[in-house]
């Protein structure tokens, strides 16, 4: 059927296209069901939803990620994508082979399925697992699914936290230690989804973080490491769909994980990687047995596809740091590369570096080049290079000025400081659209307390943002604390 | 956050909200998450798009299912729907409480998920099954979530066939024989999804199928009987929702189909009824014995909500009757209520008649009320309450005048009849909604063919249509001939 193409600017990240209920009763084609869509010789595919009004006959609406079609187009119903029988096999508990999981990732690529066949692929991961040799199968398909980056040197240095840590913003420390010591580490960073800041947003309070390949190349070479979003370089695109469709439930099936992490660091041109793995209550991570597992894993996966890599199993039951959110986080890594701030930030960053370095087969001291200043001086330089002020100091970094501090009810021992009750008070507060909203805690596990010392504070720059993030802030107890007494066993 | 609802008509089921960009990221609002929108003393929910330009900031895009809500309302991020929580447990494969599986069915009823997690739990459901409790629980949630006929006789029958079958049009035989047994039968059916005609398609050759419960209430006062659309009484929504996320992945789990059809069945106020389960290569069910499990099934889970129910176990590898296709079925049913006929879709009309009518407790004899003409005059009774001529005859349905007889290529015998191949033929040609396309079959399986014998003529109302079906005929070997030395034993 021959469709003139319209632009409808509606933001779903899947191609739809809208069909007038007539046309689509002509083609044969429901909700949720896909067309071809012939146009300047290429053919591609639209997921089809169906209107009265918002078009005419004959018109064919197409949504940003078809926004360049345009003009009379020859519409069909298109046959359903192969790997909808795949998806189907692994529902069935059937091992898919290195064919059938490129033929999956392909068409989630190449946004051939809808958000129901997205659903049951994740599902299916999640329900039967995938096998080692799935796993593998797997980032090599992501990994061929997008671009790589290239770099001169053999040894290209990175790290990734598999998260679920509130605080925890050791990369901003751990890169210039790294690239200090010679070894470049190009590093590129997500921007946070559900939590109140990414690396990417921490950075940006410092300097830009969006930039070309080219653009990276420069500041690396200049650098020899970056600190940059990872979205607008476009590594293992396939990656960022299957996450898109993880969200909704929180599923995070240990091998996609693995192909997740992975694809990205080969998709980044990293030879040697560092992946902390937090793990405890509240981490995404439940205990050291299941952590250790998914450590053994990601060495054999990394092992198969060319990568030198060392898991750090981490202590994850409490945020790391005392800030959460953009710029409180900003101001403890601040803090932390002039030699002071947070300890536990401070140490994870130094035995992270530290096995990264080893990995890399570089004899070099991580607190030694961070006390030296080294650390600091290249952070400033990656900052300038990234076009920010490279004599920010934590004075310059204001956090919201709306607070509300959250004192103890009693006195007692601090049992338990939750990372997800405290991220999502920051969110609520702002973060991450507004840098300076979030939390700095005021107490860690284990500290003593008598009843009205504080245990956090809220920052917020709008006072009905405040007020939002102090209510759930009250209902939630994400700080614990318990008489003496009842510190070890709780009476329920 | 206050905005301003205007109405964007967009057909999507589900209850979309666009939101301009700047919004969304304001209420911390991603694709796919839930808002709040309070309106009119009610709470309601919508699903996240974002747009930059179809809206202004400040405006809420309100798509079909939410076309009530208009001008300023408080918009805010919705917390996850409890269910999402139940979806996991049921991916986890823990066994769902009756409580759970209410809010599962509660929130699918009241469009609360997102496509992504409807496809999580269709996934679950079919991946990890449905004990007999849950599917019992299962039954009655999707029961209540809907509302109930009632009619005043103790005795009401009803059948339902789990599908498959190409033709087998017996509905239109089998209501008017338990009518005229005495016995109130008001059979709702559906339309075709994805087959080439339902039995409402097909009826609608004869008279309007569309009606408030009001008018089916009389029809059924006059007649005993009825034979219309299930869709415009909205007896089990939660079934459609279910059934729509079913369908990309043709997903069929056991405990959901006997669900959804004894939850329609007991939603439209039947007590008696008779399941009709086709098997073979082909049908839905593979084999007897899967056939016989999912019969135990049934009578289970009827027993346990209060229905009387049996259970045939139907020959389904190939189609039943000669047509294929609205007007083509309605000239076969025509035909068998005249004494004359596809023997097939008489023998089975008659089976399922006698069973339907033994678990009725109604000592009465199908054939001969057939045989007498009282079936008949019933039929016509019936589409005359519904608006149509009761004087109908066979000549005066014409199938589609573009025809295309596909012969056969060597001689043999018919080893296999393919009812979806021919459904995917018949589609092509435009059924169901261009009436008078669909298949002619002229031959069975176990038929002796000379080369060139007819197989079946495709019948098209459109040139290009025809051209079309007459294309994916030759693709699909829809009709199997084999020489008689290979009939049984085929050589690779």
């Amino acid at each position: 059927m021959e469709l003139d193409a319209v632009e409808i600017d509606i933001g779903t990240p899947s191609p739809t296209v809208l069909v007038h209920s007539e046309d689509a009763e002509e083609l044969g084609a429901h909700p949720l069901d896909r067309v071809q869509i012939a146009f300047d010789g290429d053919v591609l595919t639209g997921i089809v939803e169906v209107t009265d009004e918002l078009l005419d006959r004959g018109e064919l609406g197409v949504t940003r990620p078809l926004g360049h079609v345009t003009g009379p187009v020859e519409v069909t119903l298109a046959p359903r994508p192969e790997s909808v029988a795949d998806i189907r096999k692994k529902l069935d508990d059937v091992e898919l082979d290195r064919e059938e999981i490129a033929t999956v990732v392909a068409d989630i690529n190449r946004d051939r399925l809808n958000d129901v066949e997205l659903g049951a692929y994740v599902s299916a991961v999640y329900a039967n697992g995938l096998s080692l040799a799935e796993t593998m199968h797997l980032t090599e398909a992501m990994t061929d699914a997008g671009a790589r980056l290239e770099w001169d040197a053999d040894v290209v240095a990175d790290k990734h936290s598999i998260g679920g840590v509130a605080g925890n913003r050791v990369t901003p420390i751990v890169v210039p230690i790294v690239a200090a010591a010679g070894v470049p580490i190009p590093k590129t960073s997500s921007r946070a989804v559900t939590s109140p800041a990414g690396t990417a947003d921490t950075m940006e309070v410092f300097c830009p973080v969006e930039f070309s390949r080219e653009e990276l190349r420069a500041v690396v070479d200049e650098t020899g490491g970056c600190l940059a979003w990872g979205g607008s370089v476009n590594l293992s695109p396939a990656d960022d769909k299957i996450i898109r469709a993880e969200n909704p439930l929180s599923l995070d099936p240990p091998g996609q994980v693995i192909a997740s992490v992975l694809s990205k660091k080969l998709s980044a041109g990293s030879s040697h990687v560092v992946i902390d793995i937090p793990y405890g209550e509240g981490a995404k991570v439940d205990s050291l047995a299941e952590a250790r597992e998914l450590a053994v894993d990601f060495r054999r996966v990394g092992e198969h596809v060319g990568l030198r890599l060392e898991c750090a199993i981490t202590e994850g039951s409490q945020p790391v740091g005392r800030g959460i959110g953009p710029i409180l986080e900003a101001r403890d890594v601040l803090a932390v590369l002039a030699g002071e701030g947070p300890r536990d930030l401070r140490l994870k960053s130094l035995r992270l570096a530290e096995l990264l370095l080893e990995a890399c087969g570089v004899d070099a001291d991580p607190a030694a080049i961070l006390d030296s200043g080294r650390a600091d001086e290249r952070f400033r330089a990656i900052v300038a290079a990234q076009g920010g002020d490279p004599d920010v100091t934590v004075d310059d970094l204001d956090p919201g000025g709306q607070t509300a501090t959250i004192a103890a009810d009693e006195g007692g021992d601090v049992v338990h400081v939750d990372s997800r009750g405290l991220s999502e008070v920051a969110r609520r507060a702002g973060a991450p659209r507004d840098q300076g909203a979030g939390i700095l805690l005021h107490r860690r596990v284990g500290d003593a307390v008598a009843a009205g010392d504080p245990l956090f504070t809220v920052h917020a720059e709008k006072a009905e943002k405040l007020a939002e993030a102090r209510e759930v802030a009250t209902e939630r107890e994400a700080v614990r604390v318990r008489p003496p007494d009842e510190s070890l066993v709780e009476r329920v």
